[in-house]
């Protein structure tokens, strides 16, 4: 099995993104997995034609985004990519999109087809803090989710796809004066190599009360 | 304007349901438009049902469903519902679905057909805090809006709907040890009102930057 | 019973507190208690004398001083003030003292010698949130709070005195982007009667578990 | 110099402490000070024996005292320990103490003799977050803290003494269905060391905008 994992360069003014870093981190094997890696910029567009040329080059069997969240508190598995761009802050080449379709005519929605609880518990009981989310947000993260998983869906349908935010690193939390949540990247890392041997063990997810009341 | 009005009854054990509360305070007339109430079980199925039946039997212009959100500090329009009931606790009778659609087969997601960004203005404007969200959770409140936006979708295409989530109220807030945001329900109200006037001047959302990073 | 009760005017280039609006709308009697209102300037040493002039003038049983605590959710009496100035901003008139003792000499601390616990329970009762708060942090607030106690004890040993903190108002918050917790100032200003009205009924606090772990 | 490094047994019924396994972690050597470790019973009382009888045993130059707060993001040196024991849990002995005096007659307060700002600077600039804390709760850190301060004021003048909160552990945030913020015990071991640096460099502390609004 083939994985492509994909983080963003830094964006927001801020040096580093915790992603990436982490990212460079995570063996090129986990377990049958060989894992192909690619920094794509936090650019609107440019972000998912990235991915694009790299899927096409690879041909992996699965692909997992994955991005910095400032703000939560532990690795998060998104489930569902919405279609809609809406910026409050520029991107890294000074895109601002607000209510704009990814997709003109496209679905409302992608739900990940990676196992996004079987990837929680794996990354729990490597003793990591985890966590479904029901919102990738409306920023360059949502956009690539939706556009990777509308790409897949519509020229390689049996490759699976997904995203995965994770928190600052303790260093970017650092230089915040009122503290966040943070984890640092070698933990990241191992978080991401857990999700990743779920989404080898597991074609279709597990049961497990995930679920959010709101 | 005829504008259906919809909220749940207690739930999780509670004897309250903030918006329930505060959809009875609000007024049978808003500017032009006349608001019909309805009180919708908290249930699976049987919540959509509920306003399938009074959609039939009113036919009004617009729907807007309002739920609580325990945790949340202001009124927060929904800008999407997803196609899963995933419920970490039971509904009002004792149902629990886990990871299951709610229409088999329907679209992943449905937008909100009101105008978020203006229902926020004008929250705003009237002193009361608010945001768009863009996650409804995976529970009832869920469930309904996206129930009724399929149903509007295929059955009454120039109705528009949505939902709009509330805050605890003080007097639940003051239960709970660890204390929690809260507005009065007579708040909840007038940010309804201001709401329900925003609905009847837009047919389309205004711009405003109230994208979300993640 | 007399009780003096005072607030601050706005700081941090808010055109309005809402300890002051809250104020303002207490009545002049709550049960028993004649309550006489006073509005101090937020600057380090001029608010301790603001009420100490009023202390001498008016010969109250009891002063409450009330201030405004951003980002908390509900009422909260203080139940402890700290022998020290440590401003992250400026006060009204600019100043802005680092690590500088209030009462050089003086007792590191003083307790309360209002029936916090009693407060909380009375105001939980009115159907707020509450609790009790174990830091007036460290600028004028605290300040007042300490001043006030330490005058008190040297001069004035009959009366009773101590802070209570309240959340933002709802215009307030809606002004914030992110978001705050928020309660209206006419339910801050019942809230703070049933403080008084505890505080005219015990002298003594009552027992009951509200300690903080951490 | 030697310091004294003390941390409590897991209490609240978990089998873990993350402070406990940060402060095994810590080189007994952190430049030129020399590292004595000490686990100390969660129980009133013995907690505050426990470190008295090691104070007497090896006369270090200065104690810190380590405790987890679940909740918070950072390493936060407490400023101030306040007199008054107020449990809202029994102690690992079952004690649960409401509102007494840790020591009748005692000052109402001790400050920090350690350099708070310094040890924060130190941990931000060995990457990790800190901040300054202006309460350690009523709880059995307080308790130690304040009876410890008290200790070394009585009896041992020239002996600095304070208390370090930290966050919970990734694996302890990982078994929290809510989530919460951690850091890996590493990290924590690597902010201590930070900390006693500080301590050993600076017998003032700096001046830093530090202060808490409220």
């Amino acid at each position: 099995m083939k994985l492509l994992l994909t983080a963003f360069d830094p964006f927001g003014g801020e040096s580093a993104n915790a992603a990436q870093e982490a990212v460079r981190l995570v063996s090129d094997t986990v377990g049958e997995v060989r894992v192909v890696k690619l920094t794509v910029p936090t650019v609107f567009g440019r972000s998912v034609a990235a991915v694009a040329a790299a899927i096409e080059a690879e041909r992996p069997d699965a692909v997992l985004c994955v991005g910095q969240a400032g703000g939560r508190a532990g690795l998060t598995p998104e489930r569902v990519a919405i279609n809609v761009d809406d910026a409050s802050i520029p991107d890294n080449e000074g895109n601002q999109p607000m209510d704009r379709p990814i997709v003109p005519g496209g679905p409302a929605a992608y739900f990940s087809t990676l196992p996004v609880k079987a990837m929680v518990r794996a990354i729990r009981d490597a003793g990591l803090p985890a966590s479904v989310s029901n919102s990738a947000g409306t920023f360059v993260c949502n956009h690539l989710m939706y556009g990777v998983l509308h790409l897949l869906h519509e020229r390689y349908p049996g490759v699976r796809g997904g995203f995965l935010h994770v928190p600052l690193s303790p260093a970017q939390a650092s230089r915040l004066p009122a503290g966040a949540p943070s984890l640092p990247v070698e933990d990241m890392a191992a978080g991401i190599e857990a999700a990743i041997g779920a989404i080898a063990a597991y074609e279709r997810d597990i049961a497990a009360a995930e679920g959010a009341l709101n």
